[in-house]
């Protein structure tokens, strides 16, 4: 029997090869699988709707990772998809599996934490599942949001010369990942040593708590700007960039220098030997918004701080191409996060 | 530090206990935790949401279970509880994550049975996600169904003096069970013996391939019967009915002699040493509908073939008794499936 490595084709090519036989029957999905999340036209009115999955040893570390803060993520990065979708998110169901080394302590910490994502992004818990896993901590979220007016953005709508805008700083997540990750080496080797992770809230702060960009949909919707495109950067900016390319077929240019990078980022790269730019381009995790604007909204996108204007968007013939300090023009690709 | 086994709480105790501070923010929530599904206010009309997760090793054996019946199995244990609340289920998402011994080819015939079940029950599967798992095949689901003007049916409105309902025959899914466990025992001792599985197509069917019983609550619709409580049965009759009877707070009387047993159940039951009425009981995975319904719809309900009347509510302080065939009265205790 013929045996095809799931490796062969790479997370999207196996999402791509999964769903192509995928049918549509319902007259009121708007949108299927292939975006941030779906769309549901429920009577008139739409509901999106978007699920992820986080499994121990792979999207988690409980050695360096305290229960609060992960359950608190875990609603965080699926309300982070709703936002990508510019819909206001209302409710989540969760399913949590985990082995008997967990006690009620335990899980009641870990439900903390998403009681206080629920309070701070205003969603109703409103089911779930809970059973045993053979072997470590599995949490699966499903979110609901609301647009009114068919007012979601997806991400195939980028125009020639719309502005590529970026919220927060990005890499931060990263070089939080590798600190953590150094700092259990370190313990593991000599358990005396203390972490130090003094002045190091902000790169810590945004692996371990991402927040949900609802602020700046809120920010967009105020002032009515809509973006052409949108998606939240989960991957990378790099390999998501690349996404609304592909997806809109356009091009891009990104410059180097106006990538929203934090100064203790930048620092611990540096500490690490990376570049901050291979950070906010490669390193994925950011919970941050990217989105397209047609160039008209340039003065009302200024006033805010929470947004950067990165690049912009090109002919597809143009290609997808980031411009380095020195001017120097390099091809963007896909080096983010791959899961399998 | 504290700690609580989670075995000392059991299933409903801890999600009891996860949930008690469980707040209600959104105007939209109609229905929470506690029920089949949950149920969402879309701008006038309903939404109904539901969510499981299928764990190997947990809830299934791939030694015995075919992946496309799997995949077809974790949709309609969905659908299932869309049927218990009398909606008509319209969406899914499922995230899915697998370790490095799974092959695209197992995957693709995982979706087959996914899409199957899309197909049959007219669901658009709309979104998920695909991750790696360090053990095992791990699959999560969320199904949307919809309902019209709150025409949804819960656990907590069964009147006493209803008749208690039960779809189909209850028990084959156990016994199948443990037929299949039965075959592999066989087979790990002596791999050269082939298994012994003819004519016994409907009880392994059940346990293998369960169908949602989107044909009764179409059928209720045409009849305009409405059930005053439902559930679905997936830990077994004796715990499911106790929760209707909890949550209602009602009695019950349960015939023994009404229950609907096949007659494959009844001989295998025999073979293993085990009775039919038990397997019904406390055999769960039926994924068959409980339901009571006013005694004014007894002439209705009887023209229904896939319907049984197996008993009816009683006063809270009568208790929930089963009436045995020669007579004698049991307290009906939930011996069903305990996940802990």
């Amino acid at each position: 029997m013929e045996r095809t490595e799931i490796e062969s084709l790479g997370e999207f090519g196996l999402i791509q090869h999964l769903t192509q036989n995928n049918e549509t029957r319902q007259a009121s999905t708007m949108l299927s699988v292939g975006d941030d999340a779906a769309v549901i036209d429920h009577f008139g009115k739409q509901t999106v709707i978007t699920t992820d999955m986080l499994i121990e040893g792979i999207h988690f570390d409980l050695m360096y990772t305290p229960l609060k803060h992960l359950g608190y993520k875990a609603v965080a990065v699926n309300v982070s998809d709703l936002c990508a979708m510019m819909a206001t998110p209302s409710h989540i169901t969760m399913s949590v599996a985990f082995s008997n080394r967990f006690s009620v302590e335990a899980l009641d910490e870990f439900y903390e934490g998403v009681y206080a994502a629920c309070d701070k992004y205003n969603v109703d818990l409103v089911g779930g599942d809970t059973c045993t896993s053979p072997k470590g901590f599995i949490i699966s979220v499903t979110a609901v949001g609301e647009v009114t007016n068919s007012h979601y953005v997806t991400r195939d709508k980028a125009q020639v010369n719309d502005l590529i805008c970026a919220t927060g700083d990005l890499g931060a997540a990263y070089i939080g990942l590798q600190l953590l990750e150094r700092e259990k080496r370190i313990f593991l080797e000599n358990p005396k040593i203390q972490p130090d992770l003094q002045q190091k809230e902000h790169v810590i702060g945004k692996i371990l708590k991402p927040e949900a960009r609802v602020d700046v949909v809120e920010w967009l919707q105020e002032n009515k700007i809509v973006p052409t495109s949108m998606m939240d950067i989960s991957d990378g900016l790099s390999s998501d960039i690349l996404h609304i390319c592909r997806q809109s077929n356009v091009g891009c240019v990104i410059y180097d220098e106006k990538l929203p990078i934090h100064n203790q980022t930048k620092e611990m790269a540096m500490e690490f030997g990376l570049s901050g730019t291979s950070c906010a381009l490669n390193g994925g995790e950011d919970y941050e918004l990217l989105f397209t604007i047609p160039q008209s909204d340039y003065e009302k996108i200024v006033l805010s701080e929470k947004i950067s204007v990165i690049g912009y968007i090109t002919k597809p013939e143009d290609g997808t191409n980031l411009i380095t300090q020195q001017g120097n023009k390099h091809k963007l690709v896909a080096q983010g996060w791959q899961a399998f």
